[in-house]
């Protein structure tokens, strides 16, 4: 038997690891191949050959593998250029110096341009007997072809709780105090995470990327909504912009008098703009952060065990020797109760596109999301999974890439 | 029978709610009252006569309050000045109206000076059958006379959850990114809070408002951290300050070619700190902000029961005529496991005075905490209670402030 790698690419999620536990599992149950190996850092750490040997985990260390946020074998943003051709002979020798069929490789666009372009570059070099498989990963939901995207659920239910809690500090005071809350999410393009913000069903406003910015229309909202509530809640995702396609973060030029850009992301240019004009003379901001892609305590259940199937079914399909160029993902079955379906799309019609929040299911004058969104939302964060706990917190899996000991095929 | 009173004042807390869901629970076992009032915006409210009567809570309803974080009766920042005495012939005039025996008030250090001036007034003005009762609540953990506040420790438990995700999320990538990653959490005078990070055992570097800020020193280490492991993670305590009192937060005169106050908070001074002295060339930050004070999906169940049982020893004391201005909080006993004992004292001890976490408990050089304070601070985070949920989030108590129809005593 042949071998096979797996390795982690682009930004990580809460339930990425979840696809590589279940990828290990898959082959502890029916051995396709003699080793499951771990490339350290996505192709950036294979191409210097930093592998560690999956194949033996202990059950016990894929539970917790699969409640462990980040990517434990590493992460990287090296993209593999078709033009680089150095970069793909390397690569290629390495499969088959460590006798590797098969690389999984767990992300989002990026990650599947690189499994696009190996699979280009083996096809116009007629090398046989390597397959390139996609495992769908990406927190700003923002992967074509898809119903949904593992870890973007996980993201979306931390960020809806978090919309829930912060609603309830803001209003804690009198009516007298009138006061804006801004939070900021992530999702440069796409508005998906500011969106599952509406799951709170706390939103006064929402600020998506999909809709231009019309600023003296949203100053009149917050305007009219603290006079009315007192308190006003605001959404906004870091992606939001102008008609012109200036970032609201990036500021209006000529703001202050030395034509200084505004610092900070697009919460901060909001609560700037609404103290400006007058909308309100009090506003506090929660940037979400990082947080919110590793923020594991709200893992929806889920979100992770589509994150492990995902693992399972690319594993089970890769016996297939011609199954290569392909990425796996869930599908919504039409049914009544929530149910999805694994499916393989071909990674080209996938790589390098943006899937936006449909803009048909955002409500006008920031007035948050339709029915149909909240029908698409509610069930992707159901359940809470168990988890392992010690003194108070959550146990996590020591990050291979920082294990030196654990570099079993090759140490450096 | 006369009646009682609770409210709540200050910052909230995540467990702030269940003082009072453990005093309307205690009056139903034991039914010293004939009602339970609510005043809701803590003295503020309680002036305007709006008042709400919890004495029939259900048992659901008790358990759901006691898992939904931030001041269900809302919270005021007024202070009773000693000097307007008007608002205490107000006061006791409505207690009178409503026969109203005694005052639970729950809160920080405002709040336990609110019980002292109004247990003052009843003794200088030998008003009798009026108790005045604090309960300590306060995620600062700055209150005198007590082991910990409650509140605090479930702040800890999630800032040492985020502090142990964000770090992982911060190692992904290769070693030749090098990059400082910032957590800022709340305590203006005491660091607690940010110590609390260190539960996590990520942390590298601890600036703590206790010990002023040496500038020079910081950058060294942040340099040297960043050379030796590529990563570097910093906690920073809002309160953060130079020799001379100067918040870090403030900023430095003159930092800018026009003398402006660099904006925003301590972990943002920070980063452009660093970024200046190019100790580091990436940093990212994450403002921990309202969140750390009601993301209550890190309730320590120590925590939660602590809070609750406050509150049943506060009613059951009550009971005795001449208990008035005392606060209610927890005393560690000295035993091997884990155990608190409810004690009273006395809040004219407590009020106004700042408890700083102990300078011999913080390592030189930024090097975080002593054996001795992870002793205190483990047992605090352990348990996660059981939450009722739905539709994948939550289930919280719909605020009595924003109830209309709830203000049953007078509407307004």
């Amino acid at each position: 038997m042949s071998n096979c790698i797996v390795a982690q690419s682009g930004g990580p999620s809460s339930v990425i690891n979840a696809t590589v536990a279940g990828i290990v599992k898959a082959n502890q149950l029916n051995p396709i191949y003699d080793h499951v190996y771990g490339g350290l850092n996505g192709i950036e750490g294979i191409l210097k050959e930093r592998i560690v040997d999956l194949s033996d985990m202990s059950g016990r260390d894929n539970r917790i593998l699969r409640q462990t946020p980040s990517s434990a074998l590493g992460s990287c943003r090296y993209k593999m250029r078709r033009s680089k051709t150095g970069d793909f002979e390397k690569l290629f020798a390495i499969l088959e110096k460590y006798d590797i069929a098969t690389l999984f490789y767990i992300g989002g666009n990026d990650s599947m341009d690189t499994v696009a372009a190996l699979t280009e570059y083996a096809e116009e070099h007629e090398i046989e007997g390597r397959r390139f498989i996609g495992c769908a990963n990406a927190v700003d939901n923002d992967l074509m072809a898809l119903d949904h995207c593992p870890g973007f659920p996980s993201a979306a239910k931390y960020i809806a709780t978090t919309a829930l809690q912060t609603w309830l500090d803001l209003n804690v005071y009198p009516a007298s105090r009138k006061e804006v809350f801004i939070l900021e999410t992530m999702g440069r393009d796409a508005g998906w995470l500011a969106a599952a913000a509406c799951l709170s069903e706390k939103v006064d406003i929402l600020v998506m990327p999909e809709i231009p910015f019309d600023k003296p229309g949203f100053l009149a909202k917050v305007r009219k909504t603290v006079q009315e509530k007192s308190k006003c809640y605001v959404v906004v995702s870091e992606g939001a912009h102008y008609e012109d396609g200036r970032y609201i973060a990036a500021g209006e030029p000529m703001n202050d008098l030395f034509g200084h850009a505004v610092l900070g992301g697009a919460a901060k240019a909001i609560e700037q703009m609404i103290i400006e004009s007058g909308a309100a003379t009090r506003c506090k901001v929660q940037d979400l952060s990082t947080a919110q892609r590793c923020h594991a305590t709200e893992i929806s259940e889920n979100d992770q065990t589509e994150s492990h199937r995902i693992g399972l079914s690319a594993h089970m399909r890769s016996a297939d020797p011609s199954f290569t160029g392909k990425m796996i993902g869930v599908r919504r079955r039409d049914t009544d109760a929530y149910n999805v379906e694994y499916i393989a799309v071909d990674v080209s019609t996938v790589a390098n596109f943006v899937r936006h929040f449909p803009t048909e299911w955002i409500l006008p004058d920031f007035n948050g999301i339709t029915e149909e969104a909240y029908e698409y939302l509610r069930p992707l964060i159901q359940g809470n999974p168990h988890f392992i706990m010690k003194d108070g917190l959550p146990v996590y899996l020591e990050p291979y890439y920082l294990r030196g000991d654990d570099i079993l095929v090759r140490k450096d």
